[in-house]
């Protein structure tokens, strides 16, 4: 043990690829959570392409803070189905005890990356269950998905964030490439 | 300035007026966040009254933490209203600035203060602007609510949370005065 | 598992007995954290007891916020002792990773039950690691306390949020009792 | 106003700007938020130069999140001072009154930038109050840094954050360059 513990070293690729492997294991895709990203975004970016949504997610997936969270949560989801966590907390996992919570507080920590913006996203999604979220909430299979629901819908968030402060980037730079003042960039309209 | 910091103590009951005077001066009535809290919690308690809609509502606007975070946003609002800010800050709120985001972190402050299982229905209130929500957030009239319609849907978020923790006490409670074990209450129906 | 489910009811008092136990077995008693309490609150409020500390950090306890987060937490703690988590969360939790992270995230959902006033003393002791901190935090007898040691810091932050609060309460009954003004109550000394 | 509206852009740099002019016109340098960066990280890293703290500090002031808190946190303060807020708002600003809390909600923004691994340090130096900090809490003054002092603590520990995450990934790189596993590189010590 104390050997062990000497010879210890925080390896980051490994945690990065183990996020990617139990997204996989788990059978969510990234795909799937861009979908979710077009789903809340869209309406803002008419423009906005898969390929965008698809690079937010896996920026927001190469987060440190998004790699404990969904490994933890994963963990956690992964012995409740094997039946291996203490009563009570086995059976708050198995039926995603509304009055639990440790599943939002965990999906806080993912949305927070890129700001208090994402908040309303993460709610929302989580709401309405859509995509991918109606299947990891569907519990007549037998799989246990309480913490990962939470966090592909933080994720998808996290991303529409990204997406937020990227898009806002790119229009200053058109405005300063163009020479032109800012706020002189909006709606075109404005004479004075 | 010494002598008033000298004499300073803090007066509970005037920060919990203030707070009541507050929404009322800026056109929120406890009625109209208990029918928010009413519209996120009717499919899961049918039988919820308003009467308990506009108590746990009042519950929440009793707590410290809340009635802080009420005082300081809609201070924040009046004071871009009256054109007082410094700029950028002026611009951000009058306009409502979507990357501005202090708004939802005194909103988080609020939902906070029944833990994290509101999260997800104050997003949801959020995004869909239900009555009251709706109003504040038209910008026609030339009033500044940008903290305010996030503060109102995360006291109706707090007051569901709260709803949701006592429906469950009570529950439990029925379950002791009938003298049967609480997992015989689900449903009724299983026969092992 | 259906039928598991089907008769699935959240039970209160077992999720309250399930916390003591869990910090009785791992070793932490009520009164090491009441003297934490005290460490932190003594300078303040220079005749505070032990006695107001135990139930002060009781109450604390009695919130399913803070039994969902230390049940959490200890299970995950128990797991990485005995091996069962998977790599590399096994190596992070063991060796208490300081970029982990979820443990302080678990930790702040106890704190913030009394609102944002405790995050400064949870931080405090979380550094200085007073008294039973510090045998939590002593890694060479093989057990795990990645979780607990920053879970009983914020519990006892908590609990003085809670003492910080009562105390201001009681001031201002005084007040009342006494028929004076709260703003004279102070230091006794303004003569205007 | 419709037209004060419809010109409306966010110009971030104006946003940059005026968070580096607000800290400056408030009395807080970059070098001396450096200093409480120095004071908490080096004993970690006993070879960290005071120009690695001043860019860390820099870095953490270039996000969005950090410039909306520093310049609403800064513009209640100023109208603290000119005593321009509601009562009771007022006089808890200027007594930094412990339960108000909005304050240490502003300063948590701000550390969760780099994530959860920085609210210890935030507490910390929160309590110890070195350098700069104990300055701007020395209310014989005049002067209002309810949430500056606060704030500055809290760009102190996210940088403290940045540092740490930085070392890490400098370690690994220095592994990968070197063609050696990673987990030799600890200490050099253990044999096996």
């Amino acid at each position: 043990m104390a050997n062990e513990k000497s010879s210890y070293s925080l390896n980051s690729k490994v945690v990065s690829d183990t996020t990617h492997e139990l997204l996989h294991k788990r059978g969510v895709t990234i795909l799937e959570i861009a979908e979710l990203v077009m789903f809340l975004q869209k309406k803002y970016y008419p423009n906005l392409t898969m390929e965008e949504c698809v690079h937010n997610v896996e920026q927001v997936l190469t987060k440190r803070e998004v790699q404990n969270a969904v490994i933890t949560g994963i963990q956690l989801d992964i012995l409740a189905e094997e039946g291996k966590l203490l009563s009570p907390l086995q059976e708050m996992m198995v039926n995603d005890e509304g009055l639990y919570g440790v599943d939002e507080i965990l999906a806080f920590s993912i949305v927070n990356v890129y700001g208090s913006i994402g908040f309303t996203n993460y709610g929302y999604v989580d709401k309405l269950k859509p995509g991918v979220l109606e299947r990891l909430n569907d519990k007549s299979d037998g799989h246990v998905h309480t913490f990962l629901d939470d966090i592909v819908g933080a994720i998808a968030a996290a991303a529409s964030s990204r997406i937020a402060h990227r898009k806002q980037a790119e229009r200053e730079q058109v405005a300063v490439n163009l020479g032109i003042e800012i706020d002189q960039l909006n709606d075109g309209a404005s004479p004075e």
